[in-house]
């Protein structure tokens, strides 16, 4: 029996998206069909070629190739978006094409994510803007420590680049979703070329627990992606975050007594 | 109406003994009525004022005071046990007065332990060598994590003093539950004063995961019987361990999606 | 041939006093002659007993007892400080018959330092808020780095038990003397009981140097203050600081080629 | 006034070798001049395409090339060399134009070294197996600890990807620097893909001092390299280590008093 690849379009090949699409390229259950950029540079080219393989995947497109008819002629499975707010407004077609969706865009406007939301109804979309699997991890195993230690005192701390101006958007998912008032207790520290480290302290009278993310290559969020295509590729519809999968992963694997 | 105080037993007045009687002494919800110790200094003082306090609570005994009908006389709800591997044999006068055990030891022959289980039928025990929150916490985070990421490598590190000779038995517990080779992925570290710290590291291709505990303090181990007790002083019969209650709370608590 | 003890007075015994006096009732080199505190709480009592030992050392004294002629009464060769402010204005009778003076009090209005300061033509005095070992190391090291890495961006983070309000002062010197603005600078973790933890990250692009001194038990200041008095015994006269101590060390101990 | 560059050559060009040439070919004060690999690949292409730059720099050689004329005909002021330990035989004819040399191998034989040493009298030569900024700090610094804090106890963790095999030759030098029996002072992680750890840690009856290093993306080797060049430009003849950098770094940067 034939094990039929997952076919996958990305959007974006820059920084991140370039780590992302070699992720993919690596991984033997995906077939990276296309990828469309921002400019019209490598028009036609592969992103297999220009991340240095020999063979030739990742047809290299335009976002100003995107037109109605783009998903039909070049149908995949799911698209991978790492580009910009922008790559949206595409999502309504390909979901008429019943292509599932995973976002991981940071700055959507609120109608943004509300022409998300809307589709629903259409396809399977997942929408996180930190997709590692480590800081999701941090998200759900923190909640439920402040439940079993309420009276634990606990700070976040944020380790960026020296280049990051805002707060780490995850710092403040954490803080918001653990009831901490933002401006006294996530701690952010911009140092260097550090790719992304999060740490939640618990503090209690005689001891501390910490627990502690670090990125070191934005090649996790790759890997992240291909963790959620995995999962998204059995939904029919839907909006999903990566917190649903960890919640979901969280009940079935609780240890018996 | 009145909130009852629970009263306690304390078997052990060394070092670690000392502080956990006075973790207790300082909480309003307990009331330590005697203390248990192995040799005959400071037969009938007070363990508050060996403590420094003014007033009388915890009055000193020696294990030689202990017989048949010692715990009749002597009533508490529960005892807990920071002693040594000898306090198992006084547990079965004290369960037939409907007395409750909570025992912290960690060099139990396997005769001790049948022992010990053996009173699940009578009364409600439980039993953890290391009877700190934190540590639990890891114990049953860890396992979840390995469930949610198969493919990471997955590292112990425990530190403590100098001067303690053998392998961390937290540490071995957690390397046997997550199927690691004890001999080749439990780390120790030992140097100057550390009370105690353990660290679990997963490791992916671009990211790490840190769960880390540390106890700067004995009192920590207070901190655990105190937790323990107000769990256990709800349980009729059972043999239970921290790990159960741990357990116990995250399916209550994980979050809704 | 006889080695003479150092003689020691101790001012105060509050929480941070007693560990220090232990730590130099338990070294070999001292002699804990007295113990002057504020109030006239187990006046004429011994030290060496309120800690549980069974020999006499360490009379308890009142700051009240303290006149012009108690030094001459109550010689010692070295005044270790841990109490208050005031206690600066006992050093002038105490330097007039030759005693040393070890000051760690951290909250010295500047009319305080200028009294210590004054001393330093009649004995030996040294002051450091912060006298742990580990502290100074941090300060003298982070200093060189800098230089060797000028591009290096600097973070300071430190943390304390829940009740400290105040910045670390410790803290602030270090982002003082590395010519960092504090408010940007020095990130401030305030949870359970940590006793004090600072840390210095130094971030290149794609390398980071951390430097961590951690205290788990007040006794590490009597460490410190050990540590000083065996070196300030040789000194005649001078005004001095943990720093300059370790700096010296640091010029003796550059590893040659 | 022209500032003028200095020329390099560079040996290798695999993983480490792509990164250490593009760190130097993004620094203004550098021109590559040639890259020489061990294959025929790429032959006569150049290193900054192969990069994604669109300028011509650094044309591709194969060591094959490299015969008794090729040092004169394409001439450099430094050669760098991260391949493997033969290109140590290629030095001499080097060094007889009066190239000086960086090595960065870590698995020369004794009779590699023994080369190597010999062209100290010729030309001035670097040699490091781990050329970061951040490791050779934590030699010195912890050498000079190790002195103030005598009695502290010493241990060295490293972590790296789990397809290292060997212990970190990093950390069995600052063991064996620090007089530390490897068996017993050595941890070794080895999980996912963490490019470069070492940490020291010093432990004292009440505190702990860690000095961390990090290197989270094999560049930070490159950089080294070009601090270690910048040094080396300088010097005519002798045999050099960037431990001698540092500690020269350290004697002209202690603070003073």
């Amino acid at each position: 029996m034939m094990n039929k690849k997952i076919k996958i379009g990305i959007f974006g090949f820059g920084k991140t998206g370039r780590l992302v699409t070699n992720e993919f390229l690596q991984d033997r259950n995906f077939d990276v069909v296309w990828v469309a950029r921002r400019t019209l540079k490598d028009h036609y080219k592969f992103a297999s070629h220009l991340l240095g393989y020999e063979y030739e995947r990742g047809a290299i497109y335009s976002i100003a190739d995107i037109d109605e008819s783009f998903f039909k002629n070049h149908f995949v499975d799911i698209i991978v978006d790492f580009s910009s707010a922008k790559g949206v407004y595409s999502y309504q077609a390909a979901a008429g094409e019943g292509i599932k969706i995973i976002s991981a865009i940071s700055k959507y406007n609120p109608e943004d994510i509300q022409l998300l939301e809307s589709l629903k109804n259409d396809t399977a979309v997942l929408y996180s803007p930190n997709i590692t699997l480590g800081v999701n991890f941090l998200l759900i195993a923190s909640q439920i420590l402040q439940k079993i230690a309420p009276h634990a005192d606990i700070e976040i701390v944020e380790e960026h680049f020296r280049d990051k101006k805002e707060t780490s958007g995850t710092a403040l998912k954490i803080a918001n979703i653990l009831g901490l008032e933002k401006d006294r207790h996530v701690n952010s520290i911009r140092v260097g070329g550090i790719v992304g480290k999060h740490e939640i302290i618990f503090g209690l009278p005689n001891q501390t627990i910490r627990l502690i993310h670090e990125s070191f290559n934005r090649a996790a969020f790759g890997q992240g992606a291909i963790f959620a295509a995995n999962w998204l590729i059995q939904k029919k519809k839907g909006l999903f975050t990566m917190e649903n999968i960890i919640i979901d992963m969280f009940q079935k694997n609780i240890p018996v007594c």
